[in-house]
């Protein structure tokens, strides 16, 4: 029998996505453990004893070993398991790259896009109006942080496909699950960026059919003016 | 002559005195280029075209080799100058360990203590009082996460000195950096907390006399209730 990890993930949190799709593409033996963040599940004092101590998804258990934090993850699957060298560079400046991206990516991307879509988005589920001048500026701050991904990490660099190197790595499949995030608070992060735009499209070319699996929600999550791809349903 | 490398630091700043630390323990030999983020250095356009282009410290550069974002900076120079393996331990287990402390702490950890210190200390500084209700919101959110910190990180491991095990590693220096920086705006991050504060001791008699040099600004700006170190002033 085959090694496998157990993954606890909600297709509705983006490292689980980016996650799912990368155990998915690399044909890692995986085990499917939703946990429902809308029920509270990642909050239990089961969860925090028996998965993860931090209460988050995603998390993986390999054996014993139970694991958080999704890039602490890739890293360590692409020691563990076969994978593909592209998706962690082993040449020094490149698994620099990846790792400066994915370091920056927490307090600004990440928390741009997040604080966009709980104010926007999620609020209003819980029964509290978005505040109108609260909601400019973060709608500002997710501008420049995009503007700043699309013009500096994708434009401005040797005319490179991925975000380090003609190949792509986790710093873009991890970025491309935030940036698709927005989409579901009626945020087009493709509209007027051009290079962010066929970025994404490659990203979801390379890792399909699975890309538009873990996506199925913020599909069918966005509102119309938002173009997304149609997908099956598969349930 | 030695390689070197040109460090773009203000030790006002967490990880740019974890990074200063790291490099003057392991004798990495380092050119200081200080920044002044007071005067706002790391915001000109001079700093972004030809150092770092996200505009932040620490940074260095190595050769013609630009690379931001503490957490990348000590793989690159863990892989590229000799450093004890301790600090970043090759065993796979360990060392997913170090990430998973690394990922977690930027919006956690680092963020309650940076919105704390922001709002109580740097605003009024900037002409802003502070709200006694945000106040007392993010004085719980920094309780919260220094609790789970002392008493999940550390005390409910299986008699660990250190967050990875029983030798220091880069997770220890950033986290300890990290939680210095709540001094300044008068919370005492060990009271209370007897885990937490014997492994703050350890970290600076583990890299002193660079930890103490690292904090001189930090023990001078606290205010007398808390208490910090004397140390010799040097200029």
């Amino acid at each position: 029998m085959s090694r496998s990890v157990k993954l606890y993930y909600d297709l509705m949190s983006q490292p689980s996505r980016a996650l799912y799709i990368f155990l998915s593409t690399n044909k890692i033996p995986f085990d499917r453990c939703p946990i429902a963040l809308r029920k509270m599940q990642h909050k239990t004092d089961e969860y925090r004893r028996q998965v993860n101590r931090y209460g988050k998804v995603p998390c993986i258990v390999d054996g014993s070993f139970r694991l958080a934090e999704s890039v602490a993850i890739y890293r360590y699957l692409c020691r563990e398991f076969p994978t593909d060298g592209h998706w962690y560079p082993s040449d020094t400046v490149r698994q620099a790259r990846v790792d400066e991206y994915l370091s920056w990516q927490h307090l600004n991307l990440r928390a741009d896009v997040s604080l966009y879509f709980f104010h926007v988005w999620l609020n209003p589920l819980l029964g509290k109006e978005p505040d109108a001048g609260k909601t400019e500026r973060l709608r500002r701050r997710l501008d420049g942080v995009l503007n700043f991904f699309d013009q500096e990490l994708l434009s401005a660099g040797s005319g490179q496909a991925f975000l380090a190197g003609d190949r792509i790595s986790i710093a873009d499949l991890s970025a491309a699950c935030e940036i698709e995030q927005a989409k579901i608070a009626g945020y087009d992060p493709c509209e007027g960026r051009p290079a962010l735009a066929s970025w994404l499209t490659a990203v979801r070319e390379r890792t399909n059919p699975y890309y538009d699996e873990a996506h199925k929600y913020v599909y069918r999550l966005s509102p119309d003016h938002i173009v997304t791809p149609v997908v099956a349903e598969d349930e």
